[in-house]
């Protein structure tokens, strides 16, 4: 008999969490991923705010896989799905599969002012990080050097717009980084003048939590020097400012961590697809018409038994990997399907040196208590033994002594 | 009393030496630099092999001088020094001095032949170490995926030019993450496939060492599936090969560390030059003429008490910052010049796991006993005790598992 081809698209959560639990002794696998690692992207905003080294919170997909028996992995970005001929199209080449996974992800959405992304950089990868992180290192050295108070002024200003998870943990920890850490390394900067400002579009910030978290972390970011300006829509993004309704900010610092659009490629299937550009997936993750065809992670659009959305963080994805991989699994040996269902195990957020906050089914969580269950969490699932241990180290010393580990600008200004 | 203004021009070995002796209670110090950071250049070698993180070996020059008062530290390139008016010019503005210190560094030389440089980039800056890092991997996941033959070899050819320490650490790393660490993660590659050839014109390597140590690192390469090819000299680099006198050499991996060239902005001095464009200094390390600027590290050409040259290595470089920091220190007091004279504690280098060469005073070393004390004074060196719990958990993890920590491509590919 031959033995069953299955193909997840993407390393990340949900695919690396499939590729891990398939059995591959009875199929053949392959991971075709656009970079060569399996990246932690919750503490993705620590790499862009100094305080961890890209090979802290990532690992080769190789790495992590290499145990397996029967995987191949493919450095490679796929461009289209063929449904009819079961095949995905490489630059190159082909790939016929009898199961298709596709956990590819999303990238930042500028809700159609594609010319804003120049100016505003978002944050998903490696690569974004190290940019952004260069831009605020490399602003301080202008500050510090420049006479005219405008022009210095417009360095010191750091716009993170959206208010989300990504945008808290962004603005609470360039506030550290901009008002404590940094300040002792430059003689002409002072602490007052450097302005991290938070722009979220809805009433509060992270409005995924209630509205007594979402109060609790606007206090803090606000106790911590952050400027946050609710209701308030970004309607022009340039070089050095953007504009909202109520005013012009100037700034050279803008991040973008407002909005999600899936993966394109999701484009190619022909099938219906939310605003966001997700999937609508059936109860199973599969495509409608299409039952050996998966979509998972924040590419899709399912939701819980209540019918609203699961939103787009790692427990998600890794919970429909895993059921894919076991709905595989029994599937080549006959057995029936059952529909997903998704386990809420919380969410939590941290926004600066023990300050987070956490909800974990009815129970909530801020300050100390949350930010410890918060990096125990992130600590206890990073991927390898060398990746636990060494951001422990660089927390350990950063609590202690409130130093950044990882300031370094390794590029060329343009 | 006004503070006389030490100017120092790079912060490597020994300008960073120099700016933390100068008093700087009794002067008023400026450090430029063209990056933000102290590099710890031995070790960059093993970013470009993905053994560490730019993190573990550079830190902040902000960071390191921070509990120092009056020095200001500036990133930026200093374009030219003028010696009649004594100021240095920026880009945007020039700053006077009273003392000058250049430690400018070196860059790699290419013998005239600067069109090289793009098929065979040189090992200096944790740019170029990213830059090697991500040609290394991109080509093993080229390799994995080629159907054709020949191709596949190409990309599993690592030619390093030039056999001193640079490229033997270069060439014994590469070996042990090509034939070793990535095997097991790739499918479609054997061993025997990977192939690292070092190339050197002299009649052996590490030329700076006995011909007893030169042998046994020979040797020790060979065993770890090097193939050394001495007395041959390079004629050609193009992209995909190099040609030497015996023939043809194809490789999409070609890694440059044959020569340096002293800092162009030596040439701005108007002073005589050796042929590697290093300054020709007085006995106090001073330029002819100019009393009040210094050379140092390897951009200055200075001899020892029988009259050699001393190497381009850190410890020359430290005791030379610290001469000068002295000299200064003193001589604004009114006391009298005494001229430099070189400690030689002794030289090393690492050519595999438990393999290195060492020579203190006229004891030589070879094997395990050579690489630990390596290893040891290594670590000791590194800068903060943050690089140390770094770089030393790095190196007890691949001891012990011989996983190589970092393997990441982070950029796209062009």
């Amino acid at each position: 008999m031959d033995k069953k081809r299955v193909i997840i698209v993407g390393g990340g959560f949900g695919g690396l969490t499939a590729a891990k639990k398939l059995k591959s002794n009875n199929l053949e696998l392959i991971v075709i991923d656009k970079t060569n690692h399996h990246l932690f992207q919750p503490l993705l905003y620590q790499v862009a705010s100094a305080a961890l080294s890209p090979g802290d919170i990532a690992v080769p997909i190789r790495g992590i896989l290499s145990n397996k028996n029967n995987v191949d992995i493919i450095l490679s970005e796929v461009l289209s799905v063929n449904k009819t001929d079961s095949y995905v199209q490489l630059k190159d080449r082909q790939i016929k599969f009898d199961y298709l996974i596709l956990a590819p992800g999303s990238s930042h959405s500028y809700f159609g002012n594609t010319d804003w992304e120049k100016f505003a950089p978002g944050l998903k990868t490696l690569n974004d990080a190290l940019t952004i992180r260069e831009n605020i290192l490399r602003s301080f050295e202008e500050a510090e050097i420049i006479e005219d108070k405008s022009a210095k002024n417009d360095y010191l200003t750091f716009v993170i717009v959206g208010g989300g998870p990504t945008g808290v943990e962004l603005a609470g920890s360039i506030a550290e980084i901009a008002k404590k850490t940094m300040l002792k390394n430059f003689r002409h900067i002072k602490p007052e003048e450097a302005k991290v400002i938070l722009v979220e579009a809805g009433p509060g910030v992270l409005p995924s939590y209630s509205e007594k978290l979402s109060e609790i972390a606007k206090k803090d970011l606000e106790a911590m020097g952050v400027k946050v300006l609710v209701n308030t829509r970004i309607t022009n993004v340039k070089s050095g400012f953007v504009e909202t309704g109520s005013g012009i900010i100037k700034s050279k610092n803008i991040i973008w961590a407002a909005g999600n659009a899936a993966s394109p490629l999701l484009k190619t299937l022909d099938v219906e697809l939310d605003r966001a550009g997700r999937v609508i997936v059936e109860s199973d993750l599969s495509l409608k018409g299409s039952p050996n065809i998966f979509v998972i992670g924040d590419a899709a659009h399912a939701t819980d038994k209540n019918g609203s959305l699961l939103p787009g963080i790692a427990p998600v994805a890794i919970q429909q990997g895993g059921y894919i991989a076991s709905l595989i699994n029994k599937e080549v040996k006959g057995k029936a399907r059952k529909p997903f269902v998704y386990f809420d195990k919380g969410t939590m957020a941290t926004i600066g040196k023990a300050k987070a906050v956490a909800k974990i089914g009815r129970m909530e969580f801020s300050q100390f208590i949350a930010w410890f269950l918060w990096s125990f969490v992130h600590i206890f699932f990073l991927i390898t033994f060398r990746n636990r241990f060494r951001v422990m180290g660089e927390w350990m010393m950063y609590y202690f002594t409130g130093r950044r580990g990882v300031r370094l600008i390794t590029k060329h200004p343009e």
